[in-house]
């Protein structure tokens, strides 16, 4: 591709991180270097470190692209709040089930996103924890649950979830597995608000 | 050390595993061969073989050594149920955030255990199922606890307990974030137990 020198710098930031995920899911986080993605899209290396100073705030950035879709599309719909918890839940664990399947060096991106801490991970845990509040503060207006406290129930919730949630925790489980899995543990988070201050 | 003949095949397995995680914590999975573990206790490559057929088989080993003791140890004393959960959860925690702050390698040892789905850590969370299980029939008994199926309420307890009791999961966070997310995990369960058929 010729540079195109007068494009908007975030396009060029958009072109960096559409390759730079092509070529880890190709190829790997580790194999692929700041300077394989230039060379795929005929820029310098000074270029694309111009946008990200490292392969980690791609990865960061590429997370956050995809995790942030996730949470914002599930939009809570006219259904007891047990039954909102259970969509939203079997609706994250599906999308994070689709990404591990077209992903071979998913398990090695995720590693990666723990051991750097990065961003993406814990602003997606913030959203989810959001819509978790928002069903919870639901299910308060209605008389079913009784939590005096939504914001940490929400947190808890989101705690109880980590096993059908985190792409560690799942990426070896199959998808019947983990659909009861979380069945169970949204039962059981229901009876806990229905029945705790919270 | 001299090679001894005629020891028994249970010591020098025992050997192989001492040296094996003395080598692991200080360098690390990758960086260590079985030819370096040979090595170090003057056996031959093939002798280590012969009792380990790969460094993942070694890393199951050792696993099953640690993880062995710390659920069969904790003795269910005469407290409520809702306190014992609280204390066997909390040993855990006590016992995974040592093995941690122990071995700098504990991160990468625990990937390759994920990745190669280890029999010991199947066989630990069936330790920890078993306890759970012990301590949800004793509410049972003492008319707290009203389920059916206790067997698998200990199921849905163990995995709500994921975010304290898996190595990743809790790798990167404090001591008292963690205990403090224990405590509202534990309160959550005991509120679901007390109130659900299960």
């Amino acid at each position: 591709m010729a540079r195109r020198p007068r494009r908007k710098a975030e396009e060029t930031r958009e072109d960096i991180l559409s390759m730079a995920e092509q070529l880890f899911r190709q190829r790997g986080f580790v194999a692929v270097s700041i300077a394989d993605i230039a060379a795929a899209l005929g820029m310098s290396p000074a270029n694309v470190f111009k946008h990200f100073h490292s392969k980690t705030a791609l990865v960061d950035a590429i997370a956050e692209r995809h995790l942030s879709d996730v949470a914002d599309r599930f939009v809570a719909e006219d259904l007891p709040p047990r039954e909102q918890l259970l969509r939203f839940v079997l609706r994250l664990l599906d999308s994070h089930l689709e990404d591990i399947q077209k992903n071979p060096y998913i398990f090695e991106m995720v590693l990666v996103s723990i051991d750097a801490k990065i961003e993406a991970g814990r602003r997606y845990r913030e959203k989810v924890i959001q819509k978790l509040e928002a069903i919870i503060r639901e299910g308060v207006a209605e008389g079913r649950y009784h939590c005096a406290d939504p914001a940490r129930a929400a947190i808890t919730v989101s705690d109880v979830l980590a096993g059908v949630l985190h792409p560690v925790l799942i990426v070896k489980d199959d998808k019947e597995t983990l659909v009861e899995r979380a069945r169970q543990i949204v039962d059981f988070a229901d009876t806990a608000l229905q029945n705790s201050a919270c």
